[in-house]
């Protein structure tokens, strides 16, 4: 007998809880979660042990400052929910980041106390467990401690009658004060705490429009200045956008230049592409002259802030032939075997005009600063939110350097995503740090397409780190749909973009119902704002405008509708309809939606009467939003009618029940 | 103008490529997946990189050496799957730990030749790309290299026509030349290698048969020696098990010893539980002395080998009041405050027979040694497989370093958990290191239940780590299914047991349809082998030895019945059927069992005629591999008749079509 071989000695782990699962959490947390300041942070873990013994455990949070060292964690007392699962949650007040994890231990008093009362229950002899519970309270008795406390130690040790001594055992007042003093020492935390990014509110809800200020004016020859464009502002803020998106403001290449309708060569006077950045006047941190100068776009930022619109500028990394960098780091570039610089190909299409930035450069270093110093320029004259220009081009690693390091200072600064790729290169941008992402929406135009799609977005993990940004059309983006679908296919794009996505936009144009193409087949505007000035009638009759005004309205008095994550598809018996509600708090919305914009659509849509505590027998009060009718409703099932000559879509509220 | 602060320097990632989603994966690496010698991993991940280039990468993986160096990595290449998704698979020959993890990169020379590709197919001058590409193939080329490599860079500089040139570019001799020596050197590999923990074969695959040898007597009055058993080896050979599973056979403690039918006090002669484990004659490591001696044991164990069953031995960390480590490390146990030792309870239950371990004691590595020396004392005497009884009741750690620590010396050692317990303790100790567990299976019975939980052990990750042992019966548990539902039930469950899960187990008596509980709505056996010598008549008609020894050989023909991953449930129109299939290369079997004992139930089964290439009207021949019947089906949709006084089930293979 005997051990068959030496026997290794083991430091052995007293840790006895497994604390797995935690949610949420991204790729095991190598990102952080995404929140808005003011939002919650529901956190759900298994927190579980061997035996049978009593748990307890506590989320822990903490603001992570930019400087200076960490502040003590915040302590929020774990809830059991069921089948070994626990939550807690807390808010995130400030913006930049967080750190939350999860710790807990064995609840020694509590299982103690359980299994005393078991025992005395069944009329057993628990003269050795109160013993117990008086050792387990001397044991957590602090020297600063009331004296109750170890008065209640006596009083389980006393010479008096059993049923005397449990019922102190079982005082809740002992149980508050004992919960108060666990035995941590053994306590298990999870290995390495998760992060939330904390952005501001904006980057949750807001209502965009772009559009191109050399367009405001009324002589197509001549371009608008930044001063011109100031006048066009208050339109645009009456309409209730949140955010002007101008498109790059920076001076324009004149070699290889883009005539009207993208044709290979500009005339004389065609103003070029705002993509084509760069030429003798400077490059991403100077104003295009026929625009004017930083300090027109200095004031031209203030007027529109007065009017509540915030400025979004587009960040396009790429440079025209002409652009000083080009001169100033031919290093970033990519050259030919003849020591020429290449210019952008999607083969067999050449784009001369444009000259993509080689991110393998050897300086490489020196590249990703001046980029993120380009950013930093902006804020300094009052930009807060950035569109980033094909993003999905440009490494990962560099977003995610770039945008933590801007966050780092400027934690208020919205970055949204154009990265109209493939869906997982899309969704690691968002990862990478975008706090907002322009989608597929565009091309979703089914109500079935759209439900799948929203789930998607807005119930599965997707949801903590990717943001939409429902955009109904762009400058490079007029869907078939719209070309076809006459006035109301605009409303139903609208009022879908407005209401499933607490983030949407739309670009100039749109208000005028503007879709014709290039060409049959093609989703590019004919003569695009792109490469010409475009200048429009704003009082032309039609316009959507007024629409548009009511939606911004009840998207800002309606809570439930500047977030996305309480969004429920019902049941509607008209395969046309979209049917969905969202609710925060008091504020509870349905909205029906016919993606038909040709035919009258009716049906019947299923309320969730149950949810909402209405009776089913009940009458109640359906409200439209929209134009303040009003239909009486009862039961589940209720018919709607959505002719395109009359409304595409009710918003509607329940008013009485 | 200029920068607005001073700018901070990055050191810029070179690394383009996202690796994500490495599947399978446990707990994003925590815990190690799990495989028997000879199956294969299959690995799928995401990769991408920003832009448009071609991408290549490999799935790298070793063997890990108990002791020594790590060897170098096998690589083998990734293949595409779709939507960014990659492959690639490796087969696990050794026992042990192996790692793999993933590496890609830019394949610069498929992304040139791609874009040279379709500028030379539109016409375009490519005289320039083709020198790019001479200087790819310059810069790939070692000096070991054949002249072939430099010979193509010589061609595409060579002033010749761009055609011939070209063709040379796209020759597939180059291209594999060139896929052979891609530029690694900013190469994205996963943060750290995954790990598979690789078992023997029976880790995967048996038939246990648990008995207590002290009951292989005819005089309930003498139990049975380990000598005495040897005899009753043949025929559970003859039955076709595997594994031979023994409660624990330690001199069992006097104190407290339970009666008969668990009564709480033993006449004299009540042999006591094999559970209360230890007495003056020794403990965990020795030989209870009414079986024989340690030499008795060995020699038990090679009558066992030789008839081809592995003896299986149950470790209980637990001990009577008698065991010599009560007086030898009364530190390992708890104490009262009186100094006495405490006994297992489960309030107001109390097993005054039971000394449960004190794994919070101060002396806790020398109990996790001391337990250690315990498995490798008996793996000394030719014990491979050891079921842990109530694993669930010591700490997740202890058993995570045991497993381990055993497995480094012994990889063919295989541990089954008994934890009865929550699910996710249930699935946290198979993380652990636990090469198989006792499920819920015994209290799954009718056929909604057992598609839902084999769904869940075949079809979710849980696969991954958690290898089912579906025991029909166990000496703790006589479901009510088998108390009520006669010999039919009998049959049903062997059934269930042997072909939903590639693991299974009966306890002696299964055969003989013993089904009378202790009292009604009980689980536990009347006379329960637990407290008393159990004779039985072996030669008893009607007992299911037949039956066993055909489902058994069929186990060992059909390599199907031999892994649970490929478990497929198939339609069927009466839901008291269950109609399944697994598949291993030409082994495919098909089985249909009713889970009424009772009544006669029909019906007709969905045949996947379209996986199989069975055409739409050709007949086809079913075999039962239980009694050789044939059927004729055709078509999809086909008769099934299970009456439970003729059969419960039909094991079917595919003939002829």
């Amino acid at each position: 007998m005997g051990r068959p071989r030496p026997s290794s000695r083991v430091q052995a782990d007293r840790r006895r809880l497994v604390i797995e699962h935690v949610q949420p959490v991204i790729d095991g947390g190598r990102f952080p979660i995404k929140r808005t300041v003011g939002e919650t942070v529901v956190v759900t873990s298994d927190v579980f042990a061997d035996g049978h013994d009593q748990l307890a455990g506590v989320l822990k949070y903490r603001h992570v400052p930019a400087r200076g060292r960490r502040v003590g964690w915040t302590e929020v007392p774990l809830v059991f929910l069921d089948n070994d699962a626990w939550t807690a949650s807390f808010e995130v007040t400030e913006p930049g980041e967080y750190e939350y994890t999860i710790e807990a231990w064995i609840d020694r008093f509590g299982s103690w106390l359980k299994e005393l009362v078991l025992k005395a229950d069944a009329g057993q002899d628990v003269s050795s467990e109160l013993l117990e519970g008086a050792a387990l309270i001397d044991a957590a008795a602090r020297p600063t401690d009331p004296a109750t406390l170890l008065e209640f130690a006596d009083i389980l040790r006393r010479d008096r009658p059993q049923a005397a001594r449990v019922a102190a055992a079982r005082d809740p007042a002992l149980r508050a004060l004992m919960d108060g003093r666990p035995d941590r020492s053994a306590s298990t935390t999870c290995e390495a705490p998760l992060r939330v990014v904390v952005d501001p509110v904006r980057a949750r809800y807001g209502a965009w429009y772009e559009m191109f200020p050399r367009s405001c004016t009324t002589d197509p020859a001549r371009g608008a200045t930044l001063r011109d464009a100031e006048a066009y502002l208050p339109r645009i803020a009456d309409m209730g956008f949140d955010v002007l998106y101008l498109p790059p403001v920076h001076p324009i290449g004149r070699t290889h230049r883009k005539g009207r309708n993208n044709t290979p060569a500009a005339a004389p006077g065609d103003p070029g592409s705002p993509w084509a950045i760069g030429a003798e006047h400077g490059g991403h941190t100077a104003i295009d002259p026929g625009l004017g100068t930083v300090e027109d776009f200095d004031r031209f930022v203030s007027v529109a802030n007065r009017l509540g619109l915030e400025v979004a500028l587009d960040i396009a990394i790429q440079a025209s032939p002409d652009h000083p960098w080009v001169r100033e780091h031919p290093e970033w570039f990519r050259h030919r075997p003849d020591g020429s610089i290449k210019y952008a190909e999607n083969p067999p299409k050449k784009y001369q005009d444009i000259y993509p930035l080689d991110f393998e450069t050897s300086e490489t270093s020196a590249l990703w600063t001046a980029w993120r110093d380009v950013f930093l320029f902006w804020i300094a004259h009052g930009v807060k939110i950035f569109r980033v220009d094909n993003p999905h081009t440009k490494p990962f690693r560099f977003w995610e350097w770039l945008i933590a390091d801007v966050r780092r200072a400027h934690p208020d600064t919205v970055f949204l995503s154009e990265a109209f790729t493939r869906p997982k290169v899309m969704k690691h941008l968002a990862k990478a740090g975008f706090s907002q992402s322009y989608t597929y929406f565009t091309w979703r135009n089914t109500a079935q397409e759209l439900r799948e799609y929203l789930v998607e977005l807005t119930a599965t993990e997707v949801r903590e780190y990717l943001r939409p940004n429902f955009f109904a059309n762009t400058p490079d983006i007029l869907h078939e749909y719209l070309q076809t679908g006459g006035r109301p296919a605009f409303e139903v794009r609208l009022i879908l973009a407005a209401t499933l996505s607490a983030s949407y936009g739309i670009y100039s144009g749109f208000e005028l119902c503007e879709n014709v193409p290039v060409r049959a087949g093609s989703e590019e505007y004919l003569h695009s704002e792109k490469y010409e000035i475009r200048p429009r009638d704003w009082s032309r009759a039609g316009r959507l405008d007024e629409l548009i005004a009511r939606v911004n309205t009840i998207r800002r008095e309606q809570r439930a509708l500047q977030a996305n994550h309480t969004l429920a598809f019902h049941a509607a018996d008209n395969p046309a309809f979209l049917w969905f509600s969202k609710a925060d708090g008091a504020s509870r919305v349905f909205v029906v939606v016919t993606t038909d914009p040709h035919r009258l659509q009716d049906g019947r849509v299923q309320m969730p009467v149950g949810q909402l505590g209405i009776a089913p027998g009940q009458p109640y009060m359906m409200e439209d939003l929209l134009d303040g009718a009003r239909y009486t409703w009862q039961g589940e099932w209720n018919y709607v009618k959505l002719d395109p000559a009359e409304r595409v879509a009710h918003i509607l509220v329940v008013r009485d029940f």
